[in-house]
């Protein structure tokens, strides 16, 4: 096998440019799935991928939902372990225009100080990802004939215009798309030469507080001292939602919150993570979380409560001395795995009730729930995919966590049942979103070394367990 | 004397009808002030009310400003105690125009279950209060042939457009106009039956807060637990104001401030104030400020902190998980008599500076600082006014407090360094500032009387001195 491994390797990177050249036919199809104007070529580079499939062997097809169409593909191979790949075809708009250097779909490989880099949108996100996964297949195919895991391919064409298909779509094809594991390829590296498995994403629970003191607004002169100020009310609220250590103070929070293995944290040591700079970049110095406790570990592996939004009252020009009758916030909970969104919001509910004073009224709207995930640290595919990404890139693997939520990760979670790796080789600098976006060549030549050598730990990993 | 009274009333009663359409001849001068299409009809309501005091034996004129001018007239008589009459003659506008039952500037007595009133804009804010003033004046005239106190009147046309042009005047005339006391006629009866005397006002300090995190707006995925949010601080400071017991918690912010006398609570006691309705009128129950307080106390005789506006983070539809750079709010001091604004400017500012997180920032802006006012409860002149009242009225004299701010007495106070009472007899129900603005026919006819007694009884209080 390590014979047959190198042989493939060596395939990719000698037929590096052929791979690039199909990135950019990808990469020239406009596909931007938010605007209307653009949903023809959103269906074409459905097409275009599905074509690349078949061509590999794959029984793939395009998939109609209420939006732009998804592809999935079945490799052939019965046997060995089952995974699902997912990326999206689809790009974000690519306004302001003017301050594109190339145009947004001619793509380039410009040379800059770190090393090459192909400018387009969608050159990193997530087009380019997505082909790292394509064209170690189609090495595969070249050298052996075959893919040394099965393989199940889903690509979305929604995920920049909010994923509205995916949903239904996971229900009702369920079935055919449970794999062992789920590969997602939307993330970064850690740095330009570290891998990275992202096995921690918080969860979100987000709610918001309507506050009603007074049935108008009053004059503060006349009611000022005897009338309840529902922005006072909330302003007491907003200060007991926290610990004088940095803590959430709504009870039960922490109920189910486990600590970072040590190793975990030994690593994240290791990962020589700036603090200073991560919260120097942004005009800060003191971390804000709880005390005693890493900025890395209060982003990745501990749930906090933000307050996102607040208004009441008078908020324009000059002064007006009112009393408003209404005061409302949209506050939210990053939330962890052990943590219960349902029950959550309900303590949380629970809180602010308790401090309501007995003339006033509460309107709660929920804003999205979603839980933590959590991928075993010490799980098989973790330490496979680790090792793999060692191996190719002569660094250890960095198993993070994100702050953030990924909402397909949930997906697969919850409705497929499967444990998801997040393994992407993009950079923070990429731009995505913004103009001149780019993909390190780089990343795309050893992301698609990257994936050789992961199926191959995977069919290693699938003969150890026989 | 009392003979002389008598006949003077008697002389009121029997012409009111005449002073009834002297009043309708000002009413029908559409003398909007902050509508620069009535300025012409502010100039002639000026020259109107001169031409009115001349007839009357003062030495009258119109005095230009920067805006409307302003009438001011001295009666003859050198002798006596010497006081400043104040009243506006300028209105506010009349939209919507289409809820008037009838045409705003054609004044109408209408039969009403609680007795005639007068309708029309302007017949209880300012016009009808200032013409009973005049009116007192006119049956002096015609009995006795003059005033039986030394009387200086000041007409103003932009009471209801800002009063920019007052304090200027009022330097540039503070010799020919300071007098032993100012009478403003601007205010209300405690109720239809029971005459009041205003003797405390509340001062303002306005201030604007804006609190500065991070120098830019953060993803609450990425960030959340580890960067200051504002709204939390603005929220912890916000709380940090008051104390549990619903008083203020600045630092030194009761320095100065007396309790209200033992009298004077008392007679706040027999006023029958009914707090319950006060508070459920506006859908409230349970009163806000100082526990173990009356809430006419913590309304007109103690200070207070109100939260008059805020806004930060995402206030539109939906959610959006961000943490904002910066978060402001406008919050007000209601001050009392010992309060001094700039001291409590400071103790505020020093108080937000004290509990911000070293890498936060906060600018400041003030908006307005006055003190407030306060009669000496026992002076001779409200003594003697309160006894006038009570003898017309046939009800004590409230003397009570209010707990906004009227500019023109703190000019009165501290430019011209004269104490002031504030005697109307307006209602809360005569809708001044809306539509079917009214003025109670009796306010009009024992308006007039009331002000007969005072000037009798000021001109006793000093033969009292002599």
């Amino acid at each position: 096998m390590p014979q047959t491994l190198d042989a493939v390797l060596a395939y990719a990177d000698a037929h590096l440019d052929d791979s690039l050249g199909r990135l950019f036919e990808l990469i020239r199809i406009p596909s931007i799935s938010t605007d209307p104007a653009y949903a023809e070529d959103c269906r074409r580079a459905a097409e275009w991928l599905t074509t690349e499939l078949l061509g590999l062997g794959f029984d793939a097809s395009v998939r109609k939902t209420a939006g732009h169409p998804m592809v999935v593909g079945h490799a052939p191979q019965a046997e060995g372990a089952h995974v699902l790949f997912y990326g999206h075809y689809d790009v974000q708009p690519v306004d302001p225009l003017a301050l594109w250097e190339t145009p947004p779909f001619e793509p380039v490989v410009k040379q800059a100080p770190g090393g090459s880099q192909i400018v387009a949108r969608g050159a990193s996100d997530d087009k380019g990802q997505l082909m790292t996964f394509v064209e170690a297949c189609r090495a595969y195919k070249a050298v052996t004939g075959s893919l040394p895991v099965r393989v199940t391919v889903l690509f979305e064409g929604e995920e920049e215009a909010g994923s509205k298909s995916l949903g239904p779509f996971l229900e009702a094809t369920a079935d055919e798309l449970k794999a062992d594991v789920a590969l997602v390829c939307d993330t970064d590296l850690w740095d330009a030469e570290t891998p990275a498995i992202t096995t921690l994403l918080r969860g979100l629970v987000g709610e918001e507080v309507e506050i009603t003191a007074a049935n108008q607004d009053l004059h503060s002169g006349i009611f000022g001292g005897a009338a309840r100020n529902p922005l006072q009310v909330l302003g007491d609220i907003i200060a007991s939602l926290r610990t004088p250590d940095g803590g959430v103070a709504v009870a039960g929070f922490y109920d189910g919150v486990s600590e970072v293995p040590e190793a975990v944290k030994a690593q994240w040591q290791g990962l020589n993570f700036d603090a200073k700079s991560f919260l120097g970049d942004i005009g800060l110095s003191l971390p804000a979380g709880e005390q005693g406790r890493s900025v890395l570990e209060q982003v990745w592996a501990r749930p906090t409560c933000e307050i996102n939004g607040v208004i009441g009252g008078y908020t324009g020009d000059g002064f007006k001395t009112v009393i408003p009758g209404k005061a409302s916030a949209k506050i939210s909970f990053r939330l962890v795995a052990g943590q219960d969104p349902a029950k959550i919001r309900e303590a949380f509910r629970a809180h602010v009730r308790a401090r309501l004073p007995v003339d006033c009224s509460v309107r709660f709207e929920a804003h999205g729930g979603s839980p933590a995930i959590a991928m075993p640290f010490d799980g098989a595919f973790t330490q496979s995919a680790a090792a793999s990404l060692t191996a190719e890139w002569g660094k250890a693997a960095a198993l993070i966590g994100s702050g953030g939520s990924i909402p397909v990760v949930g997906d697969f979670r919850h409705r497929l049942g499967m444990d998801v790796l997040l393994i992407g080789f993009a950079l923070l600098d990429d731009r995505i979103h913004s103009p001149n976006e780019k993909y390190n060549l780089s990343s795309f030549h050893h992301g698609i070394r990257s994936w050789i050598r992961i199926l191959a730990g995977f069919a290693e990993l699938e003969k150890a367990d026989q």
